[in-house]
């Protein structure tokens, strides 16, 4: 090949499994506990919330998990996606290192959620599920989880956390001709709502309250499951077939990750491009750096604790072993409304615990400006959640560079800002802000926030 | 292969040549005239906006030209395009038919735009050229030619229609994030556009009038050249580049198009598909359909009076043998604003003439309509004018069913819609008309347009 720009692989080169890292962790994650009683949760604690095709991902140890061919048929419309080097942003910040970048935003949903949205609706279809509750963030999982049901056939409601319905109304535009009903949260259908908005009427919301309200929902009637976008085991489990294309283009391109970067919400982007290199480190004695970037804002890798905590903000999920601010920390309103989630996934937190995976806080006033010197060099205008990873692979190519030294660098370019481009907007005009509150507010709200020990 | 999705081509399968329809042309088109002297244009007097390389282009007779280098680089970030078989709309059809589509709109730009941008800016920048001027309808023109001005170093003004300017504000940040100014035409920095302001200073503008403006800034400073986003010769050789690669993934296919189709502007998405296949009808036998899609409301192509006329509002470009509803038509403010164009380009009108390219108006509810099953079905969300194309595929998959056939049909997908969201959200509201003037104002505002005859 000359002169390399993209990898792309055929329809026949996709991957027909997932990777489950769960088989070659060296510390298998704790388990999730049932608050009422303190013992682990079995699958009928689960079965009212999700099919048991998940429930049994979520808990397999197999290596390899099967993809469904309606499955497989559907990813193959988007899938696989495009890796690219980065020729246009390395000439730009004159490194010496080589960058490339994993393409998840070609999708009919603009980012990596659609991965998972289509595995779960047709697991849940499948077991004769005909609603589905959700909560979304900036509205990338909401969108991705709307064409998913449409196509199976499947009802579905969408909690999208305020600030973010606010700040992107055409995500809600795009969920509603996907056939889906979104719903601003806090909203007032839920008691979990409900008490939010009682104690702040004008609460922005969060991820935890919207996980809270869409499994309230799900729990009343037996036909109605909820589905998550992340965090989860089963969800990560699907996000792996980012990193398992993401290893043949490298070797297609001659080159192996010495790091591997993704922003950090609750962990499904980042582990689905980053896992099956770190296979190779534990079973191939490979050396690859596996880097989480998180906002400063909601920093749960760098300074939450790693305890048993819920999932969602008013208690509803099994207790979870993970670094967490506390599920009733509320996030400061951040453009990159899918990184202002609490915790981190069990398998992302045990594996950090363990050392194998780095993680760096970031503000996102230099995220932007690293998303914009990406969007000057390579065209592709990045979704704010993806611009914490572009600002972490400028990093380590500067670092490199004053270290003297070339390093290759892979960054998951989780998808486009599309639908964020008023955060564009209130960058150019000087109103963007490293955070919405204050310093003092951001520690305060560490300092209140719940972080239950068990 | 099993069950194609997506017929996706390697970079080096890319071609190295765009395709010049001049060259195979029965009739050649008239040439474009002086309106001073009635005489033919020669290249002097077009090299006060345009760069030679590119007055070159538009008047060759070259069936190949090279690609540059630089431009085949940038190409590579995001060519070759898919090409898709719409198996889901098949099947919410129920038809018979197979239905293909070229997306184009993968790219930084979000359509077909960037394929002519790159060249035109790197011949600018070939020849010293500083400064460029332009207009933009929906903004996605605009959007192109920023980002490729911006690589190549060159700064860029955009006359951005107005009534696109309020409608479509994601549009010009997206500019701006390109380092392009833009501005709302018409605008009260040129001759051109005070005069329409004085008569109307509601006017919501039109493409004719913003291309006046960007002429008129160019033509006063020798480092200040234009460029137009459709219509002209040189425009569409280089989306020819579509249809070329298309060529090739029907023929992986195993297929080839009955009918081409494309929505219709000035004609540079609607030629780049389709003519490459009437190459094949002229040389080897073929006998593809070529149809094009316009709006009832701006209806050239069906309405129009093939005669010269100007290209822009104000009488500033040479006179051009075209279908015209006259230079001083202004359309109504339908959602695609990049049809929003009084004239057809010249060799598409000669064809048209000649009869080699049918043409279909349609209102923008049914493409609406059009837009949000494929939506639906194939994930993508449609630019505005794109739907159009959609609307036309549909018809003609409707039609072959019932006359009981199966057709082979191929349309150009040639942008996304995610900057158009607020048109879906008139549509679900229930408040997008079919056109927002009265069917009496677009048959006056047609008996009022300036068709000039010479």
């Amino acid at each position: 090949m000359e002169k390399i720009t993209k990898i792309l692989l055929s329809e026949n080169e996709m991957p027909r499994q997932w990777y489950n890292i769960m088989a070659d962790m060296p510390n298998k994650p704790l388990p999730p506990l049932n608050p009422a009683t303190g013992k682990p949760v079995g699958p009928e604690d689960l079965s009212v919330i999700f099919p048991m095709e998940l429930i049994k991902q979520e808990v397999s140890t197999e290596r390899y998990i099967d993809i469904p061919d309606e499955v497989l048929d559907l990813y193959r419309t988007f899938r696989p996606s495009p890796l690219y080097r980065a020729r246009n942003l390395e000439k730009a910040l004159g490194t010496k290192s080589k960058i490339y970048y994993k393409y998840e935003g070609g999708n009919y949903s603009g980012s990596h959620k659609a991965n998972t949205a289509i595995p779960q609706a047709y697991y849940n279809k499948m077991e004769g599920v005909r609603r589905i509750t959700t909560e979304t963030g900036a509205g990338q999982w909401g969108s991705a989880m709307s064409f998913a049901c449409n196509h199976f056939g499947l009802d579905l409601l969408v909690f999208m956390v305020r600030v973010s319905y606010n700040q992107k109304p055409g995500r809600k535009l795009m969920m509603n001709t996907y056939n889906a009903r979104v719903v601003p949260s806090p909203s007032t259908m839920t008691a979990a709502g409900r008490s939010v908005l009682e104690a702040d009427p004008d609460s922005p919301g969060s991820l935890g309250i919207a996980i809270s309200e869409a499994m309230e929902i799900a729990a009343q009637d037996p036909y109605t499951k909820y589905a998550l976008g992340s965090v989860l085991n089963h969800v990560i489990l699907h996000q792996t077939i980012i990193g398992q294309e993401a290893m043949i283009q490298m070797e297609m391109a001659g080159d192996y990750p010495d790091v591997v970067i993704g922003c950090f919400g609750g962990g499904s982007n980042f582990s689905g491009i980053s896992f099956p290199f770190l296979r190779e480190n534990f079973v191939n004695g490979k050396k690859t750096r596996l880097v989480a970037i998180e906002p400063a804002s909601c920093p749960k890798l760098t300074k939450g604790k790693f305890t048993y905590d819920f999932g969602d903000q008013s208690g509803m999920t099994p207790l979870l072993p993970m670094y967490t601010l506390g599920h009733n920390f509320i996030p400061d309103k951040i453009h990159a409304g899918g990184l202002r989630y609490h915790g981190a996934g069990v398998l992302v937190s045990q594996l950090r615990k363990d050392g194998f995976v780095e993680a760096k806080a970031k503000f996102q006033r230099e995220c932007f400006e690293a998303a914009i010197l990406f969007a000057r060099s390579e065209g592709i205008l990045p979704a704010p959640e993806s611009s914490y990873a572009i600002a972490g692979a400028l990093d380590e190519a500067r670092r490199a560079d004053l270290e003297g030294v070339s390093k290759t660098i892979l960054f998951n370019l989780s998808g486009h800002g599309h639908f964020d481009i008023t955060a564009y907007e209130k960058y150019f005009e000087g109103n963007l802000p490293d955070h919405e509150a204050t310093t003092e507010e951001i520690n305060q709200s560490l300092v209140n926030s719940a972080v239950p020990t068990f």
